[in-house]
């Protein structure tokens, strides 16, 4: 016998493919939908479908838009000619929220990942070198990730546009700002050991 | 300017009233739907409308099921006259889970909480008296949680049925099997030493 009814089932099915929701969080999950109005319900489903079907890959930096050129690439009062590298959007976002960051980026939808098979024709990175060839770009700010992939794809990155003679520049890393040095780890440490500035 | 497209951001804020999923988890998870196959989406969006739709309240125990009665309450093999008293449906299917209960249940759809003022008329608990009426019940088996409310649901609901001369029980509470003492509260500790059994 079906512990759960048929739907429920489904809807515990559906909801544990999702990352980070493992078995016990899609049981909450759905007796938590299956309690909420009717029409709460069909907001979430309709926006889940209406995100997927309705968006695209900004025409210059391939983040996702809803339009085919991003806020930041329309906005006329930032620095075309400087550009940020990141991974994903919500990278980019992480940045957008500083607020202090006045150029434009280029979202590669992932990093180099030889294990996984991802390459460098894998993610946006032809898209990168197409991009700086029409634009006079001065600077490549390259803000991959702190990991393996992004660390390689940072330095891939570097040797394929420093011959063509444009500055590329790499995000610092060190200690996190609020982080307690017993909790970083030693690669961070000596990182930041490394780069250390006068005072 | 909005830092996401409109349909990412109303996808997160939906997302994000959901039970344990703050606003990190819901953009993890709005980003991974918008890069999921259209069709999963719809999958996943229909489960959600359709289990919303179609769920319905068994007439004899008050779990969610897809029909009138549920399997449990339709099944003839098991013990109709001993009925388990459980807070929701996955309390019951915790039970089921286990293989070893052949009575039926009865769930309440919640605890009596008055901080919260669910009073014992909010829950599914008038249904359990009128049912114990037309039902020749041998035993109440009462499953509600250890908690303070599922405590003080216990003690009500055990008060009103004994004058009736039903049996009524309740699970006994203690050290879980594998738990570590070291680990676990001093009220359970003290109630499985008051529970102690004969070796």
């Amino acid at each position: 016998m079906e512990l759960y009814s048929g739907y429920i089932s489904r809807l515990i099915g559906e909801l544990s493919v999702l990352p980070g929701i493992g078995n016990k969080s899609a049981q909450r999950l759905a007796f938590h939908i299956i309690n909420m109005p009717k029409d709460k319900v069909e907001n979430l489903a309709n926006a889940m479908t209406e995100a997927r079907n309705n968006i695209k890959y900004c025409k210059e930096c391939f983040t996702l838009t809803d339009n085919e050129i991003c806020p930041v690439c329309k906005d006329e009062t930032r620095d075309h000619r400087q550009i940020m590298v990141v991974e994903n959007t919500r990278d980019m976002t992480a940045y957008e929220k500083t607020g202090k960051y006045k150029g434009v980026y280029h979202v590669l939808h992932g990093a180099i990942n030889p294990s996984l098979g991802v390459g460098p024709n894998d993610i946006r990175l032809p898209e990168l070198l197409r991009r700086l060839q029409s634009v006079d770009a001065t600077e490549v700010i390259i803000a991959t990730n702190s990991s393996i992939e992004g660390e390689t794809t940072a330095m891939y990155i570097s040797k394929l546009i420093k011959s063509s003679g444009i500055r590329v520049t790499r995000i610092a890393s060190g200690v996190p700002v609020g982080g307690e040095l017993e909790n970083i780890d030693e690669v961070t440490l000596s990182r930041a050991l490394d780069a250390r500035v006068e005072l």
